[in-house]
């Protein structure tokens, strides 16, 4: 992408956000005010002023967060795996620059470390500056932020974690192998015996067959892999869903509660978000082997 | 609204509807083919057939439903209070010109008539002409299509219904009494006692006013108020709510299953989609009286 996708509407001369959501379907926010454009070594990083949503990341085009409903995502990437881990204290976030898991996983007061690692330092600093209700918890003393390539790290360290989160950006480019059984392969290698991973899976609308293959993928490596969903307006379509693979305990089923206030997540919803409506069980359903 | 919100895009000569979500927001969709456009004596009326979503019908600019998602809606709409009401026999459907509601009603073998009143003939219409997989049972033997003005029916009918199902469109105009105690009184008098009625809501992130307005006067009216949601991708923000207000069961409680398939709906997905996430859940909390 070589320029921001931000354009002036001659109407009225005020400023659109459009974002490709697929081929066939734009969002389009209006835009108060551009806080920041530049070409980071990865990919364009444009931060935005919106009346509708607030302050909005977008990379390569995509929007990546909100200030007004990243609590739809974060805290269903975040809660799930902790409510429902048997004894979770070190955890590791790949990509989530922005601060926003980082922020939830903190939340538990029975977590000693969370690292971070975005490959991007340009997203982290960016975000300390125009997010900081997103990236307010990276100078706890728990928090570990590390820029580099996650896929590199993982394959090389002898750290051991309990909860794995993959806050990827869309599967293309250097994002795409987030989605396959390599790296499952390896994120259960620096897992401990009990350990879970919870990873975006797109819309079943939008990006069905991506959907597929991660949930697919993961089956190939996990012995328990569950769906979830719940809604992300901004996100493609509204419904958005995510893959818990997990070593032993079911992801679906909440042992402790949050410490601190949530405005999405709360143990009901942790059950409720497990119950896929027919036509999303179909999509995933596993194929017995020939 | 003067004219339909389809544009010819000049880089490449594509069609786009994009419709006003908010002042502040815009869903656009690729457009193959415009089928029809009229000005009805009610309404701007235009279907469009769309890459992403199927063929898709517009009023006054609004998306009113896709061939692909709106089972999304229609089953949420009729399944909820046919599987939970003690013993419904007779519905009457306010709106839903398109059929959509009126189909999946038809799937209960219990049903001994369903009315559906719209104000907009040309909807019924062009639904049968252009949208065969909403307009299939308007000749179902227990149907009745009616063209008239739903709140003047209601005042004055003399027949009793055991649900109601209001399928409005956005209240604005003439459909603005619609989400009203006033309006919601009359429905109550043509319920029999075990009477159910089910109203969309909106989105709480997008119409969050609206949203509150229709629980409170629906409080105001009925013993017995729930709210659920669900997601419906085409409608802003995917997040969709609600409200199921009821003389004496707890709409919240499937006591039957649907005969016939489904895609969104079954008794499990009826239960999650009354627990509310905390936000939507303190959105509406009951005031004490002063």
């Amino acid at each position: 992408m070589d320029t921001a996708p931000v354009t002036r509407e001659k109407r009225d001369n005020s400023l659109w956000l459009e974002e490709e959501q697929t081929d066939n379907m734009r969002l389009a926010l209006k835009v108060t005010d551009v806080l920041h454009h530049e070409k980071t070594p990865w990919q364009d990083l444009l931060i935005v002023d919106t009346p509708e949503y607030g302050r909005t990341l977008i990379l390569d085009g995509a929007i990546q967060l909100t200030e007004r409903d990243e609590f739809c995502y974060s805290e269903m990437m975040a809660h799930v795996a902790l409510c429902s881990h048997p004894d979770p204290k070190r955890v590791l976030i790949i990509g989530g620059g922005d601060g926003a898991i980082l922020r939830e996983v903190l939340k538990h007061p029975n977590i000693e470390t969370c690292t971070l690692i975005d490959i991007d330092e340009r997203v982290i600093e960016c975000a300390k500056l125009y997010l900081p209700t997103t990236s307010c918890s990276m100078n706890d003393p728990r928090a570990n932020v590390r820029c580099m390539d996650a896929m590199a790290f993982i394959k090389d360290t002898s750290e051991r974690y309990d909860v794995v989160i993959v806050d990827s950006t869309d599967p293309v480019e250097f994002a795409a192998g987030l989605f396959q059984a390599p790296f499952y392969q390896d994120v259960k290698k620096i897992l401990n015996p009990t350990g879970m991973m919870i990873e975006l899976t797109e819309s079943p609308f939008s990006d069905t067959a991506l959907m597929k293959q991660a949930i697919t993928h993961m089956r190939s490596v996990f012995p328990v892999v569950r769906m979830y969903w719940g809604v992300v307006p901004t996100y493609p379509t509204g419904m958005w869903t995510y893959g818990a693979a997990s070593l032993s305990a079911d992801p679906a089923t909440p042992i402790r509660p949050v410490e601190g206030s949530t405005r999405y997540y709360n143990s009901m919803i942790h059950r409720a978000s497990f119950i896929l409506p027919p036509f999303l069980e179909e999509l995933i359903v596993e194929q017995p082997h020939a």
